[in-house]
């Protein structure tokens, strides 16, 4: 632990130094040392020249990667020290923590090693060190065992940007379909009664920001799901519609922005409806990730809205069974580090 | 309506002539006459050869094809008159009812019309002087002011055919994608409340029953779908699974129906995973309908399982906004005369 803290530390103190026109390297913890993110993020460098993928680091325990994969590893201590290796090696910022490394068989070192490479790698971004965060699959129940006490990656890389709960919003995004949940990690039964006009309003506005912001969209449109089938038939078919919907779109109109709905969720996602708006605010998990799921199983990207720094993930688990079987797909890694780049850059031409 | 009476009673009477080894011509019944079902029958005849469609004959009044189409039509009074006229005209049986018609407005005689169009070809049917049934859109709204008691025209069939509501099931049908809601029109808060394991239960039994009889898929294999997200992650994120989904599917694998499950609903639904199973059984409307209409929205087939007949219809509505412009796809009709056809030729052929 003392030389992480150095290292971040370091690259904090470093920050002022960095050149915000010219993009830093794209860190990526390599999250759950038994998981396929060694792998993964192995095979996305491999094929980083037939995907143009700009310079990125790994952060974490080299070892996880050696026991999957055979290629160049380059050891670095700085992430400006990517740009002159990337060509050859990966390069990565070692983390210590994790012993007996056992594809497929996590254990709680690796949790704390997975744990502390997301510490790092934020921390180097937060820094400007590194020029945005793509985050590997961890175990969140490992995790819990470690210690940790956020529900995921997501609201502990929030916390340590200082930015609350109610002003992220996490996005999927596919080729042609950015879908937003307003709620994500809850039973069912209980989204009707929890969400409120003010979450999705809330939701809406940080998904409109994030257009902007991270994909250079100016004036973005957002269509909201009804959360009924048919978006409820005018009540006859449930109200939510009507008493939390509708509400919330009223107050986001009259605020200026463009946003539509509520629309019937199974007519709202094929090609020509996707065509219609920019993204998709949903109001409970399936309704976001089945479609996106559906379409674009092998390239979904998992990306965070209303933090000061570009994150991104590869929207698929640690998938311990088939870790070490070479079977990892790696197209969404890919997706992950191509999307950190393309927001990190608009983000940087917009100043 | 004492014509259509009297038609109907005689194809009855008629049926115990017909061959079974020749499969009768389709009766297509055109829905609400100010819908787009006489357009989307209209296209359907034109394209009869590019989709190598068998002999079909409308049900409904001819001048609501007239109003919108200006192709030959020839008015049958049997419908194995269609053989003779099909390659040449679009064969109708006419039922009298709607005055004014006007596409894009629905009105009460245009309601009693859809009505005693769907009366007659499912008694023709039925009688087995037409060898399937496919029922074009009709407004519920508007059936109910003509005095229409069932939920919609699915109920009706059924309940003609001497089938009670239980033992039905709705298929959606694309491509490479069957799904089967549980539940289907009510407000998703009351779906957890309702849904029951013999509920479940029945649905994969008619499910798989109707794979056999009307697909001609052997020992087919069904996959049933969680209610929370990740399917309630051993019940954390909600306790359906287990005390719903999982006492079904062990009664349903103890009586020999190849079933899994339950799914988490967002990972089940990508080419891949549609590739291991036959049917997915889905617990609320949104679940089965999203990822069928997201890739399949101009393609998309309704088929009810557990009739003595076959019948199916285009996934779609009336779509008064845009009937009479034709701008109608006729897509989905097309292939809900297909896999009417498809159907009725396996189950003559299994006798």
């Amino acid at each position: 632990m003392p030389a992480v803290i150095c290292v971040i530390f370091a690259a904090m103190l470093s920050s002022n130094t960095g050149n915000g026109s010219i993009m830093n390297p794209i860190a990526v913890s390599l999250g759950d040392p038994s998981g396929i993110g060694p792998e993964v993020i192995a095979k996305a460098w491999m094929l980083r020249r037939d995907h143009g993928l700009k310079p990125f680091f790994a952060v974490g325990d080299r070892r996880s990667i050696e026991a999957v994969w055979s290629g160049p590893i380059s050891q670095i201590v700085d992430p400006s020290d990517t740009i002159s290796c990337f060509d050859d090696a990966l390069p990565i910022m070692q983390v210590d923590d994790a012993d007996d490394i056992i594809p497929g068989e996590p254990n709680m070192p690796g949790a704390r090693c997975a744990l502390h490479s997301l510490e790092l790698a934020v921390g180097l971004t937060r820094a400007n060190n590194a020029g945005a965060l793509v985050t590997g699959p961890v175990s969140k129940s490992q995790l819990y065992t470690a210690g940790f006490t956020h529900p995921g990656q997501t609201e502990f890389v929030a916390e340590r940007c200082g930015v609350g709960r109610d002003n992220i919003a996490m996005m999927l995004v596919g080729p042609d379909l950015r879908t937003v949940p307003v709620t994500t990690h809850m039973p069912l039964r209980e989204v009707a009664e929890i969400v409120t006009s003010d979450m999705i309003v809330a939701r809406v506005r940080t998904t409109e920001r994030g257009l902007v912001r991270n994909f250079g969209i100016e004036n973005p449109r957002i269509a909201v799901a009804g959360f009924n089938p048919h978006a409820g038939e005018n009540g006859a078919l449930g109200r939510e519609e009507i008493d939390i919907v509708m509400p919330a779109i009223e107050q986001l109109l009259s605020d200026g922005i463009r946003v539509t709905g509520p629309h019937a969720a199974d007519t709202m996602f094929h090609a020509r409806a996707r065509a219609r708006y920019d993204a998709a605010v949903c109001l409970y998990h399936d309704q976001a990730l089945i479609p996106l799921k559906t379409l674009y199983f092998d390239q979904g990207v998992n990306t965070t809205l209303g933090l000061p720094i570009i994150r991104t993930a590869p929207d698929h688990g640690t998938a311990f069974e088939i870790a070490g079987k070479d079977r990892a797909e790696p197209g969404a890694m890919i997706a992950a580090i191509s999307l950190a780049a393309h927001c990190a850059e608009i983000r940087a031409a917009r100043g």
